[in-house]
């Protein structure tokens, strides 16, 4: 008996595991698809982005519901209670980066009403960046590999800069032509989606660090004396 | 022994309830002194809002070890275990919420650089409809009022309303002048993180239906057939 509750328990938290690996797979798709629909001015793909966020929200309540069901009926400790709060906590995080593909795409549909504006190529470049964060904190994830976590971590200061750059060839763009503005603001904010996008990896790996070596590792210098 | 325990443990839950509310107040208060330095075009108390956020920080942390200790020793069940995942769900909006704060004085101290813009009035209103958002979600999480979280709910419309009013309103400037447009990217950006500040109100006040009532109002219509 005590033997069946245990392969039960551990079947449980692998499809925890899984559900939480489709849903970070879908997200990168999501920003894949927005930025693909950005360059190629395809409002029906930035349309079918913005539907596909549906399955995340769903995803999200999923996941919370198991991990109620397993916390109250496993009463898990250690190292299986620090992974279920790290379930709770990284599917926060991956809805938002849902939520931010859906904004990029709104952007899309409104400059896709508008002449194409330089611009474009940068974006394209921290999407990319942004989007093997998320995918090196999930793999990270899956291996327990705590210093590939670090890495991650250490890659978001790039894709900051990458988006301080933006704004001043932007700011640039504003000011040579007033009918530049309006575009310029919708880059712009797709920039700071996809800059946020980075700082949501970063959550994720700190807590994969966390749930690796029972460390927490956010915030430093801000710790109690 | 029992009753001795259980008082314990009683008296461990309200340690955490306390230690949220404080780090609410906390968040509530940066966000007034934030818009405060805006409209004062206070460099110094900007700077100091700025460094107020390790405090919150700091109580993310404390308040995330203190859950697990309490899922680790009490296994809690049923109400008190629906108020730990609250709680651990709660600290990360409230932490952003700090953070969009220090976001909103980054800007203050640039555009503190810069002769002062028409503009701060709007953003005034919207940060004291997303500040009382905040403060009303946590009222209705003391209360245990679902009712109350649903009003919250209701009133992110009218931020957002206000943001979009605020945007047209600056596109406006830019049109009129470039030697508008880098201050009004910067309020626009402030707009934003208010905009925000109300979204994480919202999911405050759908967490506490959630504990309330147990059960999950956010993402309506995404729930598997």
């Amino acid at each position: 008996m005590k033997r069946h509750t245990d392969r039960e328990y551990e079947a449980e938290l692998s499809t925890l595991r899984e559900r939480l690996l489709l849903m970070g797979a879908k997200v990168e798709a999501m920003i894949a698809a927005s930025v693909k629909a950005l360059v190629e001015r395809d409002s029906p793909a930035a349309q079918r982005t913005i539907e596909a966020d549906l399955e995340i929200n769903r995803l999200e309540l999923e996941v919370d519901e198991q991990c109620l069901r397993v916390l109250a009926k496993r009463q898990p400790v250690a190292s299986d209670l620090r992974f279920i709060i790290f379930a709770l906590k990284l599917v926060v995080d991956l809805e938002r980066c849902g939520d931010l593909a859906v904004n990029m795409c709104e952007r899309v549909l409104e400059l896709n009403q508008e002449p194409p504006l330089r611009g474009n190529q940068d974006l394209v470049l921290m999407a990319g960046a942004a989007q093997s964060m998320i995918h090196d904190a999930l793999d990270a994830f899956v291996q327990g590999d705590a210093d590939r976590a670090q890495q991650v971590i250490a890659r978001d200061k790039a894709v900051n800069d990458q988006y301080g750059e933006m704004v001043r060839g932007l700011l640039t763009y504003m000011m040579e032509d007033p009918r530049n503005i309006y575009r310029a603001t919708r880059l712009q904010s797709i920039g700071k989606y996809l800059e946020r996008v980075g700082d949501h990896a970063t959550n994720l790996a700190e807590m994969v660090v966390f749930m690796v070596k029972g460390k927490d590792i956010r915030h430093p210098g801000s710790r109690s004396p």
